[in-house]
């Protein structure tokens, strides 16, 4: 039989293999974006816009994908971003994919509604991980996730400001994604067409964690039954409320790492380094927030642009499918890239093996990349790469 | 049975609905525009060229949707504009209309060729609605059409200026769509396929006002038999010799608000403030009349400058289906929207119910999009959302 | 049964009834171009780049489509401009589309390689018409052409100054077309799939002129058998030693009006004024001679600008299909416009009232395109109507 | 029978052949890039987006094509470059190339990855032909190569700078290209719908060079049986040590001409002519190293500015499909193009007689467009015939 996870010559590849190894709701709940997915594709396209001008006769034999992001090396500028519960994609959700980073050498974030617990998450990892928080309405809930992901041994948290309320994907809608899941009319054609990929799922779905917020189980305001109306309990946390107030607050409570993500304007760029934050991300959420968002590739410029002269990095979120990608950004502007759905895709296609592989295709494309645009060290990117 | 209004999850969804629910030529009626629908497709493309800059970390808990028009309190910057002949689409027609437009809180604007009579819409809502007229050649019959519209209570008169003749519009000629409709070649194949819709339209069509238009029936100049020729009589009332002249006289006869409605050019707006105007409408008429026109989100800025520091409102119209088209709107100018087709389509789809969840989903649209973007008043919008 | 030339809604309806009409290679003849047609393609395109600004209020009751090109008042703004053979496309050929032209009010260009001689289409037009010339090295013989088109009592000479060598029509040469006409390989699966079309067609050829020139048939350099081998003797006739010497010889020889067409840059415009031309046609040859070549209505304004303030005329040739096309050619500066393909198309979907019906639809749109953009003169239109 | 070859009328015809002549994975090795062939379309469509400004009434009967590049006279400004393995499309291989090439008046050149060996290849051709080479690491094997360059009697070196590492084409990857040739997985549905088409093949790579190298068979480094992972042996020859010192060495060994193939940047082409190159050629290894390197055409002119004044020659190559395309590269500052997939399309199309083809067609459209823009003599083509 054909090994098709090694022969996957691309992320692109992994995602197809994904859409045919799980339900089409389940997928999409992974790929899909918000409304008319206009900042999805934005987002993506953003990047063949660009063009590179390689230099020839530059002694590239040692190349060096390292970076310092936060304070840690990592082995390449490629860090794996938050998103909800991997569960769902495989039995394996963020263990299997913190395990495929850290043996890639680079960063993991633990997202707050992961299916996995961050202190099991890190555990398995065997490196400490990356921890993502909302700014939640109630700070007692967000104080004790602030305290978990420290007894976690959490290096980093990321504190996502783009959420205020969640955004309206419409697949999810269309497509019939509930949580618990449910066969409904708007999933059933799929359900007849692909009855042993359904049953598969459903066997792995009780493997694993399920519906279960790892993180969130073992808390006050958490449902008895968290099986029950996951989505619904899930929501109502987001806060509208959220303010800087939050990240002066959270500062003053975590003495580690601070990276704030959705930046998509300069000036909210100099208030999150005003109130003493490490990091910045330009990221409009993969475009699952707020659809006609503008792509991150072109906000980034005018961030890095306002950060310039300060200790403050800038990591760029959205729409990273290639070595190339990660090469533009770093010309751009960011010390390293997140990517969410590519991981999952590999989860979904293969579980740690699959994402493993897609860091595997994202190293080899960017040493390549490296070698080939003459500049061997991705620490010393610059405009200069760019046509 | 699937309730597929409620589970429509954007405009486009109902559009979908409206296109199964009536036949084909009565669809194309309200979908389509002018010659090769240039202007019609540019008017929605030229949303998705704007991009956004959403802001973090505001506090968005009090969203507010209201804004003043023409000294009235809209729930929501949304204006359910002319159209001609409603009742083509459903029975219920502008009666159903204005009262979905009334019980979201917001305008109603009766056509003068509308299926029901002013008087009876303006009753049926409960609450003054708009009424827009034609500068006729007889100011004699606009004039009554003035009285009849003050009788109604009507706050507030659009002047249409785009329409000195009608624009060819090609759907109606291949669909076979007239005036009473009759089966022709060009339709037999669409009843062929679809007898059940047809005849369940043509059940509707006596069910309502059908053919007749309500605010012309008692007029001197009607046809006797206003079945016969609606169409043909109704396109020798359109005036070539339209001229501001009539917007002077008109403005002398009319006390309440009045807005012209098909301003495409600085110099219009500025002709309409100095006769006393109290808004501009940037319209193309949806693409139906001069097919190349400018999309209005491109006019609309140097509208709005030239009547900067002035008390007149300006009005956007034309390409409207999601809550962010109408943030982009407000952003470059606008206090509010109009829509036509839109509401057109969900009262095809389904009567009251159906522009009700028209103006559900642009509210819920427009709601997450203030709060995602971090300016929660719509009324305090401007460029500073704009990438 | 229908009748479809009057239901046709624009001329793209009637180039499809044209595509049915004739065999295919016969069709592409007219409807083809060189190589990719890059320039076809981009002739059109580039009107769907302008936009319009249309003016309300204006009174429009009055509208003036004529205009006075070369000292000739025309009913419209439309000429029909030389194309080769129109016989091949219907047996009336050019005597059938003069008559049309002339019913309609406007001139009519004979090519040199046209069906029907100059003389016959002038008798039958009852009006003067222009003849088309090239540079033929042979001078002799350009100048019996001179005095063919003197005895036909034209008013006006088009010299094409694009043509030194013939372009590459892959069409032709793909679909088999020959003249004259053969079956082949290349055209054997059109005539397997239409034999009634080929049929008729052929008919109709041994009805009408077939392939001969009536332009060349007594001139002494013509083929015994004009039947044999006409696209070969045509080729050789052009001249790549032309020159401008040859135009100053042509004005020399000339009294009446002359236009040069085809040009293309400015300084060949100043070149025309200055040896003597009343008027200059930006053109491409429709994309037939160098694909690549800039769309003409790019090119128009730098040609308008250049003979700004002199007596010499601008006419545009290329891409146009819609009356709105016009409006947007005499907005960048052209007095006229040319058609080529159009008057082909209604030719051979349906003779002269074929050509009759094109004309019609271009004036119906043009007439309301200038009252929607509202300046009812064509004469008075300018850059104001562009937005 | 059709002779299909005869009647092609453009290289994309001659390409529509081929793909239908060899296997599906043969034709991709050819026909494909890197990654996702982004650069690959760039470079061709960069040619579209430039257009042309005809100048009408130039005297052009007397056309000469011819260039001087690099001391030779050639008979058009297109050379035939420099590709691996051509026997692997037809027996005939570079042998069959440069026959035709000399034919067509032009320089072959024959690059180290050759199925045949250069001193075969110029012995058939019976003049002096081109050898491209790779900076390897090893300057002894380097070295034997500009020995065995120099003993075929070539006069031209073409050193490549953009390989320090093979890029990754996906086609080859997925395709199930291997070296020697292999009926896997991935191309058993190709053999099972071509069953023919891969006999054929198979035997004709039986008779020729088959998957030999022929210019590194006799060297020392070579594997005792070349047909054993051809592919591998060869990847590592790839050095990317490799840096401008490898040129100031090669300068100082070969006295011949030397072009410095592979530059994308005004500072390599500054670096080259400083280290007595003389000629730089601007290419992009036609997408197939770095996907998202800019499209060459764009490159083009900031090269040329860089070496505006010096002796050193610029050719241009990659996307060269058409006479325009060559006459706009000459436009924009190269003395003359290379073609690589059009030669090897028309090897595997017909052999020589394909290569002859290619050359045809790129001669008669390149005389055309030169008589139709103007322009008689390549060698005076300049900015001025572009819009």
């Amino acid at each position: 039989v054909i090994d098709r996870l090694a022969t996957a010559a691309s992320v692109a590849d992994v995602r197809a293999l994904a859409s045919r190894r799980v339900p089409r709701m389940v997928f999409d709940f992974a790929d899909g974006a918000a409304e008319d997915e206009v900042t999805m594709r934005a987002n993506a396209a953003a990047f063949d816009r660009v063009f590179l001008a390689p230099r020839g006769m530059v002694d590239v034999t040692a190349r060096d994908l390292s970076v310092t992001v936060l304070g840690e090396r990592l082995a390449m500028p490629v860090v794996l971003g938050p998103t909800g519960m991997a569960g769902l994609q495989h039995p394996g959700g963020e263990v299997a994919a913190a395990r495929a980073a850290v043996a890639a050498g680079t960063a993991f974030t633990v997202a707050t509604p992961a299916s996995h617990a961050v202190g099991d998450v890190a555990r398995a990892a065997g490196r400490p991980v990356w921890f993502q928080l909302y700014a939640w309405g109630d700070r007692g809930l967000t104080g004790e996730l602030v305290r978990t992901a420290r007894a976690a041994g959490c290096t980093t948290l990321l504190l996502t400001i783009d959420t205020p309320v969640v955004g309206r994907r419409l697949r999810d809608l269309r497509g019939g994604m509930s949580l618990p899941p449910r066969i409904t009319p708007a999933n059933a054609r799929d359900v007849a067409l692909h009855p042993f990929r359904w049953a598969r799922w459903t066997a792995q779905l009780r493997s694993g964690p399920g519906v279960q917020l790892g993180n969130l189980r073992g808390l006050d305001a958490a449902p008895a039954d968290s099986a029950v109306g996951v989505a619904a309990w899930l929501n109502q946390l987001f806060n509208p409320a959220q303010s800087w107030a939050d990240v002066e607050w959270l500062r003053s409570e975590w003495g580690g790492k601070l990276a704030i993500k959705g930046v998509m304007h300069p000036s909210d760029a100099v208030r999150a380094r005003e109130l003493g934050a490490d990091a910045v991300i330009v990221s409009n959420h993969g475009g699952r927030q707020l659809d006609g968002a503008a792509p991150t590739l072109d906000v980034l410029p005018s961030v890095a642009d306002a950060l310039a002269g300060s200790e403050v990095e800038v990591l760029l979120d959205g729409g990273v499918r290639r070595g190339t990608d990660v090469l533009k950004a770093l010309a751009l502007g960011a010390r390293a890239c997140l990517i969410g759905r590519p991981w999952l895709w590999g989860l979904a296609a293969g579980g740690e093996r699959g994402v493993t592989r897609v860091l595997e295709l994202l190293r080899e494309e960017l040493d390549l990349a490296l070698a080939l645009v003459g500049c061997p060290r991705a620490a010393d990117v610059d405009a200069g790469v760019l046509h």
